[in-house]
């Protein structure tokens, strides 16, 4: 086991009406603003519960982070944000309005330009954000990560920060959620968990224990909620799941992966492919070409998440990627690149990026530009 | 799922080599006090790390807070850290030390005694603390309970407070612990996860896997430990799984039970047995008086943590109860009162003590006095 340091500081509220809590859990006398997606929590309730759980308390909205937030947007914001002194934020919507509102948290602090904030991996300093999560999937409610997208050039990178103070996760906020968005934040959820326990073999046996244990239940769950999207206890295990499977828990002392969120950052800033399919894409072309250094975790994998015991081990490591393709596919999703319609232009396009930049991704830093495009054609 | 409320904000420093971040660690300028047992720090080099990574720093010391900390050694620390003006406090030693450390952290700001905060079930204020933890066992590393004795009255009760600020495991200061520290260790993080996940079935589907999770770990490594407890990942899995069992990571949203560290506090209280060693004694009793109510529970513990895939549900049922027993025995430690030469007086004691407390423990709150004399008669 590799040293570590851990803390995870944020306050989980979950379950049926918590954001009725929403006032008690914010400070008194902050200048508040609250950051919205496009409005789809006007049509399911939440808007309503936020205002109504807000009552007496002056803030100011803004409205129209986007999936995948643009700078472009989050610009606005900070300005806005500057100019009302705000000291205190408040995300209600999705994985990309959390994501936002981190860039956000940065920008009104800081005065160099939101997109140097990105480019330099880390904020130095932001005020205290907090949020009320629609869309079970990113993480984002409890880790200090946010994944930003500049339209003008296409280009989408990560930077790390504070965790929110709170996140309340309220499961019923989750019945209005379309079968696009739950397929995606399943498929999220467990490549998140994939990125962290496909790397070195015998490093922590809980935190293994741990992945399989998010992995076995997000596929027990999933076939489950296509029937039944309003069972309580299902979409709360969907929920605590996609939060689990990025807050840091499952990763003391181990190495992580992530090429498969790099290389899929690239076809969503590309293509405009929402991330968690992007992910259900690239990640088993990422394992066919990878396999013989996941060689020993895949075996493990097939054996304790898919069962596979008979056959050549080279048998077995083939077909726990087969049903990891498969476990994608049967989410509703897509896992090949030409049945998105992009081809080998963007392959390049990737490739080259990477090349320029000068990357080398993955648990053993061997995914260069030149790997990139093994996998992406490994994904056609 | 239950409605839920987590936050655990300990800094977890986990590593060789970690303690000599002591004083970066430590806020500036505190008026700081260090808490010790009886000295085996001073033996295995503990002692030395310490003072090391605090050159230059001013401190006082305070020694002997003795196994299951008695509240009259304690009031002699709350003493001398209001005399000193203490508004820090660093534990240097195992679960006792730093349990023992929470109280003094609650006394040197309360007035009233510092059994009666004990009594009153948690603290009110703490001033803030941190640990050095020297011995995988309570968990109390990272969460906010403690466990005090009253040795006038051979009294034993925890009480809730505040989470440690920081706490280092270096795994490497495990190689000096006794095969009987180990085995008590080892039964308390299974007794630990056991109270948290054999209660109510189908809860959630995560915390289940996360608590079958540290079950195997625990059971694949305690037999290779008996034979090579100086290598290094084997005891890093045990120090994480002991912390792991019991910082609320595996008790999201899920109903727990406790009965059976309530009745083992009484044996120690009364006999002076190791903590982890009164759980190996009580819990397959409990299991045996309780089978009905915990039936499908233990359906699914003897199926996913023992193979048990043959026989009646009652037959399977009674092998995982046998084979918990058999896990207990396989650390060295004894399962039976009769072998510790406990008798019939202890066990109407105990459950004289608790009718007259009028507590009822336990998932359904139906474990009370009466049906305590039962499972201790099964231990016998």
């Amino acid at each position: 086991m590799k040293n570590f340091i851990f803390q995870n500081p944020t306050k989980l509220v979950f379950g049926k009406g918590e954001i009725a809590r929403l006032s008690e859990l914010l400070p008194d006398n902050v200048n508040l603003m609250i950051t919205y997606g496009g409005g789809s929590v006007t049509k399911n309730g939440v808007y309503d519960q936020v205002k109504s759980a807000l009552k007496g308390r002056n803030y100011i909205e803004f409205w129209g982070i986007e999936p995948n937030p643009h700078v472009e947007t989050l610009r606005k914001a900070i300005q806005r944000g500057k100019e009302h002194h705000i000291n205190y934020l408040l995300a209600v919507g999705g994985g990309s309005v959390l994501d936002g509102t981190k860039l956000i948290a940065a920008g009104i602090v800081a005065d160099e330009d939101a997109w140097d904030i990105v480019l330099s991996g880390a904020a130095e300093e932001q005020i205290p954000f907090a949020s009320v999560m629609t869309v079970p999937a990113t993480g984002s409610e409890m880790n200090g990560a946010a994944v930003i997208t500049k339209a003008e050039t296409q280009e989408k990178y990560g930077f790390g920060g504070d965790y929110p103070q709170f996140s309340i996760l309220d499961p019923e906020v989750t019945y209005s959620l379309s079968d696009h968005q739950i397929a995606c934040g399943l498929a999220d959820a467990y490549t998140h968990v994939l990125e962290q326990y496909l790397t070195t073999p015998g490093q922590s046996r809980i935190m293994d224990r741990w992945a399989e244990g998010v992995l076995l239940s997000v596929m027990e769950i999933a076939p489950k909620i296509k029937t039944n999207s309003r069972d309580y206890d299902l979409m709360a295990d969907y929920m605590l799941a996609a939060t689990l499977a990025l807050n840091d828990f499952i990763r003391m002392g181990i190495t992580q992966d992530w090429a498969t969120h790099q290389i899929g950052h690239e076809l969503t800033a590309l293509h405009g492919i929402t991330h968690g399919h992007s992910l259900a894409i690239v990640m088993p072309g990422l394992l066919r070409v990878l396999k013989k250094q996941k060689h020993a975790k895949l075996l493990q994998y097939g054996e304790r998440v898919f069962g596979i015991m008979d056959g050549s081990e080279e048998e077995r490591v083939d077909k726990a990627i087969a049903m990891t393709e498969e476990f994608y596919r049967s989410l509703g999703l897509t896992t090949r690149l030409s049945e998105e319609g992009i081809g080998n232009k963007t392959i390049e396009t990737i490739a080259r990026r990477f090349n320029e930049r000068n990357v080398a991704y993955g648990e053993n830093r061997n995914v260069t530009g030149d790997v990139t495009r093994e996998i992406l054609k490994s994904c056609s």
